[in-house]
């Protein structure tokens, strides 16, 4: 199923996530020809999921004018780990009942190409590296800051996998050893203090009509409380929202800290949450972080947002095909 | 400076220590043919010291049967981070005031040959990777778990040093956030609570005469509190070494466990402390780490202790510079 390609092949990418479906057809340049969102169908299983992307990639295919044979191969990204060696999903949390389902061999039955498949973190971490804000750097660590906090790590110029294709599970470092459950089912992870979800569940017990207008704008329902409901009030200068996100910050913090004392990153890249308020995030992080690690580590440290956002789902697939075939993108302007 | 080499061209190895010095004579091979320890004069500083590591050398090479111009190259390991692109060292607690020297260049221009040097816990790792517990593993971390607690990371098959050379500083990432002081200045590292001296100075906090044996083995001297006088308690079943080992070793399990979720490693390799006493660390710790991270991380995972304990000052250096010329060693049994 190898086969020969040049800079123009057409590939096509499939960001699977829990609740939309990022399919792109591009070159192997990085160049976008044609892309589709669908919805998920979690709780309809794997064949039928399959099923409509394998509609929408026709239609993709064809608008881009790309015939289904000349595919050079085939980018996937999926929400959470997997069995590398199998090409199997686990169990994922956003996926229940997908356990097991051969993903990787059914879309190379069904396409007649190779497929390239990574967890979401390692995708995106790759696509901000060689399409966004990591560009040129040689070691970055890549948080996604969404509802969990995975992680991809880019170490020595290559992404790194470890021994059973599953490290940069950043989020779940132990930041509290008394804190919160994550929802992992263990305590004090990072993910379960700083991750949309912690956070939210984290308001829940703290938030109520008297102490902040954070009640009012989840409409008096805390399952309603949400970190855009918390950002949202910072910016108002909601007490309880400014003092609640000063933790938050001196929690997460602590966690990138300890990522650069073992690591040494030249860069570490946020994704989401922190990539739509860079200006409450970014400045307070990064003094934070310097003063809890030694000098030696910060002249060439960076920290910043990440930069593909919402067209995350469409490079990190891509960018899966092109690190497996060892090329680099084009300058690419979005 | 670089030189044609064999595998049975001579090299020479020095591990500077804050206390010891370690000299060897070996082949390419990884064969030892004449060692020495002097001791460490850190107040006469490194010009004194270079000179008595030269004489000795000279006795070594003599002793050996090499002579000088034979050498292939020189690899030095020195205790702590060090600036690589000008090859001096930074500000050591061990070795106050050689801070800026040029070690790197004065090596080369005394003997001739290219300096392959790293901290001692780069090259410790190496060592074990290459010679001891950690022989055909890809991704391995190394805990020194000595005065302070240094690592060293192997991923992907090779040494990784991060962006400024000093990744791997795994003892300080924060534990307890309300924690003790590290050594280093920050509070609640790993290396505040788990490293040999971390552990004294939590001890002296909590022995009295009334309360524990260790009061009467330390000679009623608080200062003389020691992980050895612990572990020998926790032998003798005393009940506060006992129940203070045992958080130590949870401690110690919640780094290891972020290292796991980080790094996803095949080995960790724990050095001193618990190559000493493997006994009493080894099963409980895996015991532990296995109940803090995901199943999909621990059917490969293998915590061991380091096996090259004492002989590590003659084999990382050596390890330093097989790793720079891309060789592998004989089969070395000690």
């Amino acid at each position: 199923m190898v086969k020969n390609f040049e800079s123009n092949s057409p590939i096509l990418g499939i960001d699977l996530g829990g609740t939309k479906i990022a399919i792109a057809c591009a070159r192997l340049d990085g160049r976008v020809l044609a892309e589709q969102r669908i919805l998920t169908r979690p709780e309809e299983g794997p064949e039928k999921n399959l099923e409509c992307i394998g509609e929408a990639a026709a239609a993709i295919l064809d608008q881009a004018g790309v015939a289904r044979v000349e595919l050079a191969a085939l980018g996937v990204s999926i929400p959470g780990p997997w069995d590398h060696d199998a090409g199997t999903f686990l169990d994922l949390p956003n996926l229940p009942g997908w356990e097991g389902y051969p993903i990787r061999r059914k879309l190379e039955e069904d396409f007649g190409v190779s497929v390239h498949m990574d967890n979401d973190a390692n995708a995106a971490a790759l696509a901000e590296w060689k399409f966004g804000a990591g560009k040129g750097c040689r070691d970055l660590i890549y948080l996604t800051m969404s509802t969990g906090i995975g992680g991809g790590l880019i170490l020595d110029g290559r992404l790194y996998r470890g021994k059973n294709y599953n490290a940069g599970e950043v989020g779940h470092q132990v930041i509290l050893p008394d804190g919160p459950m994550c929802g992992c089912g263990l305590p004090g992870h990072l993910e379960a203090l700083c991750s949309g979800s912690g956070m939210a569940r984290r308001l829940r017990k703290r938030v109520t009509e008297e102490n902040s207008i954070m009640w009012q704008m989840a409409g008096g329902d805390p399952e309603k409380l949400s970190a855009e409901i918390l950002v949202a009030a910072v910016r108002r200068g909601d007490n309880l929202a400014v003092e609640f996100f000063r933790q938050t910050l001196d929690e997460l913090s602590t966690g990138l800290a300890n990522l650069v004392f073992i690591l040494n990153p030249e860069m570490i890249i946020l994704g989401t949450i922190v990539a739509r308020n860079p200006d409450l995030y970014l400045e307070p992080l990064d003094r934070l972080v310097r003063r809890k690690v030694w000098k030696i580590f910060t002249p060439d440290l960076r920290i910043a947002a990440a930069r593909l956002t919402d067209r995350i789902g469409v490079y990190a697939p891509l960018a899966l095909i092109l690190d497996a075939l060892d090329l680099e993108p084009e300058e690419v302007n979005e």
